[in-house]
């Protein structure tokens, strides 16, 4: 049967201005005045359409911070291509500490990791991080078709391992980034990457 | 000059006994009601003293997160002494890994990942995170004591190589832990350890 599908894509019609209006609206409010400043009525009114409008799509503020989430990732990423595995990751953790350095942003973050009880805001966060790791997992499919790593590596846990100290220290402020954190954070993943193996018996 | 200072500890008199009934009674609210149930006069009550008390010591709620925080550490989490660094890693994971699977206590961890703003409360989550990571430390200290990691290896960033998947997932909560999640991240730790050296020269 021959895959007929079409790739699925934002219509450019009036449910989708209204979406990119008000999700850029709650970004732009999260950003300037934290969690405390994201009302339905700001979001409403800097979105330029109605409050009603806002409730029947996003029914609660913990929504609209996840929307926010959404567009941040939009803007701000571009997955790196630089020809190496080291470059790659090098560009990628650059990317991510310079977003997490801003104390505006890391306000978001908190905010997405502070989301807690609703089911669907819980799915949306989930969603957000992992198709921000499945959209960087191409570095690793690149390093495979290169040679520079085991065909049997796994992207999401080399991927992880390069960001997560990055996501602890800006959560949980327990340590700023030095001047080596890029490059040691670096090293340290090709270091373990061949370690993850998904083709590794279970212990 | 003699060192003659005594070492810092608790004392036992009343303002000790003060600080543990509040530390306790803030942890059990977190606990059982999340960040909505932490309240002063809750609080007060459930340790017994005068609201006015609590507020000296602990001027907001956002206080006795982070005060809730300090008391989990306390409790749960002695630092694993086995005879290796591949089983001390292997059991301070299995810990975190455990705390993290209880949905109370992430509750805790990310109404502490969501303070935000108040001077001293970031310190005293940064406080609480610079502790833990001191204390397992001692860990690498052991190992370049016994001769498996070389005596430049940077402790900070080994046990942060080995917790901060296990805090990202829990906090953003982009994926679950499976049976494997414990065993390859000592093995990536170990693969890697050798590449976080405090003698390295800068790039």
């Amino acid at each position: 049967m021959p895959d007929t599908k079409p790739p699925i894509r934002r219509t450019g019609g009036r449910s989708a201005r209204v979406q990119e209006a008000v999700e850029t609206a709650a970004l732009k409010l999260l950003l300037s005045g934290g969690r405390i400043g994201l009302t339905m009525r700001a979001v409403a009114q800097e979105a330029g359409v109605a409050e009603t409008t806002v409730y029947r799509r996003w029914p609660s503020t913990d929504h609209l911070v996840a929307a926010a989430l959404l567009r941040l990732a939009d803007a701000d990423n571009p997955i790196p291509d630089t020809g190496s595995l080291e470059g790659d990751l090098s560009e990628l953790l650059t990317q991510i500490v310079d977003l997490l350095s801003r104390p505006e942003v890391i306000r978001v973050v908190r905010s997405a990791a502070a989301l807690d009880g609703a089911t669907t805001v819980d799915e949306a966060r989930s969603t957000f991080f992992s198709n921000r790791f499945a959209a960087s997992s191409v570095i690793v499919e690149r390093a495979v078709d290169r040679r520079e790593l085991p065909s049997t590596a796994d992207p999401y846990r080399v991927i992880e391992a390069l960001v997560a100290p990055a996501y602890m220290r800006a959560l949980l402020g327990n340590r700023t980034f030095d001047d080596r954190f890029i490059a040691d954070s670096v090293a340290y993943t090709l270091a373990g990457a061949g370690a993850f193996d998904t083709e590794q018996p279970r212990p």
